[in-house]
């Protein structure tokens, strides 16, 4: 069903349009081997791409509106680049073409305490805007593994531990500027909380994995820090007794605000990595937020079906630091397992399937993958049905590529029949191309393509992405 | 800016059409005018449109399909119609065609209690997907005024008093299945809670009004009843009073799930149709939604924060009965305040801005809809800055209308200069065409006719709608 390896088609970047980006970029342009690897690159398992022909350092709207101009004359693919932790083949130039740089578009341009918002440029991280709002007693939740650029969290529609109970970045980019591929600059949305003025295109622009322009600013919901928080784990003698934990939790509309799943092995690596001393077994990760009492409740609630389940060693983390510690631990799981078989790349799945589903899929996958021989972890955002293997391959290894790819086919194959995706919060990408026309069908991707074919014409917003253009 | 009458460019419906769709679909078709004008009307101050050139009663996505192909072949427009509630024209036949009424495509599909999710019909109403699911303790939050339809609800974005907890038909819709203009059958999302997996056509098809595609299944996220619910309505001493409540009650953080807004005029006139006696003045409507424990904190830090503004009279509404009593005269005080002036029709204006500008933008409205002396009333939801002025006009007193419309434009000029919107959930149809060119501006809206142009290239999906077409 997948190819493993992506299609290379480069096309021809013309010595004239160099030679332009050079004179209007100068020191902010360059085509010096090292940068252009360094951006020809991403977390995804995918080698072998040759880079982008030049990297374009934006600091501006202006900058990528004139960069996006020129590649548009010549009709030059462009690829925006953040801080290059897609794990899905985004930043890889496939076709060639220029790399727009958007990480020294790092402003924070706006904070609206009052309304809960704030708008930064694309190329701010998630940490980076919780570091600006914190002292306002406020946060922004969604936190993939990595520390992201904005840009590239609205590009692949992330979402991360907090999803649970605040949504993805669909439910929380409230607006955008984005340079469209004939190098106009269209403003989506606004600052208002809920709008019906039209096409959503906000939500398209979200998701779309710079398929349709480079995203210039985001404003994004923001939320007042809870009163109280409080962060527990619990050990469970089984996958499925930690899973049916989270399903009642969930059923039961506990509000709970984070809740992940590690595996045996997960815990393992991390406590290795981040020399902590978890106990070696299927484990939820858990936080609650809210008014005292509302955090003191929520809890019993959660552990009295934990232990109605079997789960054992509830354990608090209730200083600040205690509870940074842990979810640091949490995000830096990919890095650790990574870390765990040197020179290894990670193939990560991102399937989620309806809750009632989760155990069942889980639980089959969990055999398959054992039964391969290859080392792997297993996390998840469990609350949201949604979780990762990664399988730790030798990219070298064409065996072990093509069995971890095959493991991946069953699980998505097994994700699509009981009513799931192929991708939670990664995106498509080069990797799931063939995974998204067996889970949206021909006429939804043939809209997709329209869409595309309207708002790009000439196919050089990211071309090879999410799905073939003809010709 | 904003045309007052829209503007009627009839297409022809040739008779072949009409023949070969009363062939198929035999009693399941009208040509008798009774019939028409009913399909060619809705809640709109729009009248004097000629009606639809027939109606098709679709029971099935197998009808829908072939009314579409049928008409396509003869380029001829379709207008989806669910109960005939738009407050915008949406409904209105200004370029001809063919009603395709959904209402009896009225089944709930598959309810997955566990998964929190349903699948109904777009026929189905918001009472009846609550009736369908609550003795599994679940409930579906959104409640738009009047009983609209699922499909009618997705297809205008709409929302209503709950949405300031529970978010709006773009938050809550899970997955479609549309009938595309060439007669296609596409099915977007699935039923998992997130997804990555390529442009999200869910939030695209949501809010376009029909002018994309007849929506023939709607999937939505159900909730838990919760364990407790509290109502209670507070008088203030002054619509700023209310709005500074409301402002702070947001900020804090409170969970609240409803908090609406009545100004003076409109508890008369809810009093006087619904037989209350709510103290006339300014006044909001709060619900509490949670635990027992939550639910009591939550009211207890409201009540502080309107006993300092000023709030008198906290009034609470205990018992379900009471409670129904209540909301059901707050969602008939649109129909209330139409039967306050017989014979007139309501100009609503549907703003939404940032929080922090509610109260500048509503009480400078106040003071022209004052020096008006047209007759109006004031609803809100103001925990999403969101309101609706009701302009009580005499649909054939051009000189009522345009003072209305004058005022109506005002006050969006304002919500727009304050980073709102001109419409918060009653959808862009034909009365907003010009708004949101102001709203928007052009870059966005031609990137809604290029995707209009590419998904509709005939333009027979409800057409003047949203925006004029070229040609």
């Amino acid at each position: 069903m997948n190819a493993p390896m992506p299609a290379v088609v480069q096309r021809d970047t013309p010595q004239a349009l160099l030679l332009a980006l050079a004179e209007r970029f100068e020191k902010q342009f360059s085509q010096a081997m090292a940068v252009r690897e360094q951006h020809g690159r991403d977390e995804s398992a995918f080698t072998h791409v040759p880079p982008p022909a030049c990297v374009v350092f934006a600091q501006s709207t202006t900058d990528v509106r004139d960069a996006v101009r020129l590649a548009a004359e010549h009709h030059v693919p462009v690829i925006p680049f953040g801080v290059g932790s897609s794990l899905e083949g985004h930043l890889l130039a496939v076709q060639g073409g220029i790399s727009i740089d958007v990480s020294r578009m790092n402003n924070v341009l706006e904070i609206n305490a009052e309304d809960l918002t704030v708008t930064v440029q694309p190329g701010v991280t998630r940490m980076a805007v919780n570091a600006a709002v914190k002292d306002m007693g406020l946060f922004f939740p969604i936190d993939p593994g990595a520390d992201a650029s904005i840009g590239g969290m609205a590009a692949t529609r992330a979402s991360g531990t907090n999803a649970v109970r605040y949504g993805t970045m669909k439910e929380n980019v409230l607006a955008l500027e984005v340079v469209t591929a004939d190098g106009g600059v269209a403003r989506t949305g606004t600052r208002a909380k809920k709008s019906s003025a039209g096409y959503d295109l906000t939500r398209l622009m979200v998701g779309s994995e710079g398929t349709l322009g480079v995203i210039t600013e985001v404003t994004l919901k923001l939320y007042p820090l809870p009163e109280a928080v409080s962060a527990a784990v619990c050990s469970f003698p089984s996958i499925e007794a930690a899973v049916q934990t989270t399903i009642q939790i969930i059923q039961m509309g506990v509000p709970i605000a984070r809740c992940e799943f590690m595996d045996k092995k997960s815990v393992a690596m991390v406590n290795k990595h981040a020399q902590l001393t978890l106990r070696e077994e299927a484990m939820l990760l858990m936080e609650f937020h809210g008014s005292p009492a509302s955090v003191a409740e929520q809890a019993a609630v959660v552990q009295e079906i934990a232990g109605d389940m079997g789960g054992q060693a509830f354990e608090w983390a209730t200083t600040p630091e205690e509870r940074t510690k842990l979810w640091t631990a949490r995000h830096n799981a990919y890095f650790a397992a990574i870390q765990s078989r040197p020179g290894c790349r990670a193939i990560s799945t991102d399937t989620c399937v309806p809750i009632s589903q989760l155990a069942h899929c889980l639980l089959d996958s969990v055999k398959e993958a054992d039964a391969s021989g290859i080392p792997y972890f297993l996390l998840g955002h469990v609350g949201d049905g949604n979780f990762h293997f990664g399988y730790l391959i030798d990219p070298d290894d064409s065996e072990e590529r093509a069995k971890a790819e095959q493991l991946n086919e069953w699980l998505v194959a097994r994700a699509l029949r009981l009513g799931g995706t192929c991708t939670g919060e990664h995106g498509i990408g080069l990797h799931k191309i063939d995974f998204l026309k067996a889970e949206a069908g021909e006429a939804a991707v043939d809209m997709m393509r329209a869409i595309k074919q309207a708002l790009d014409p000439h196919n050089i917003m990211n071309p090879g992405k999410i799905f073939s253009m003809p010709g």
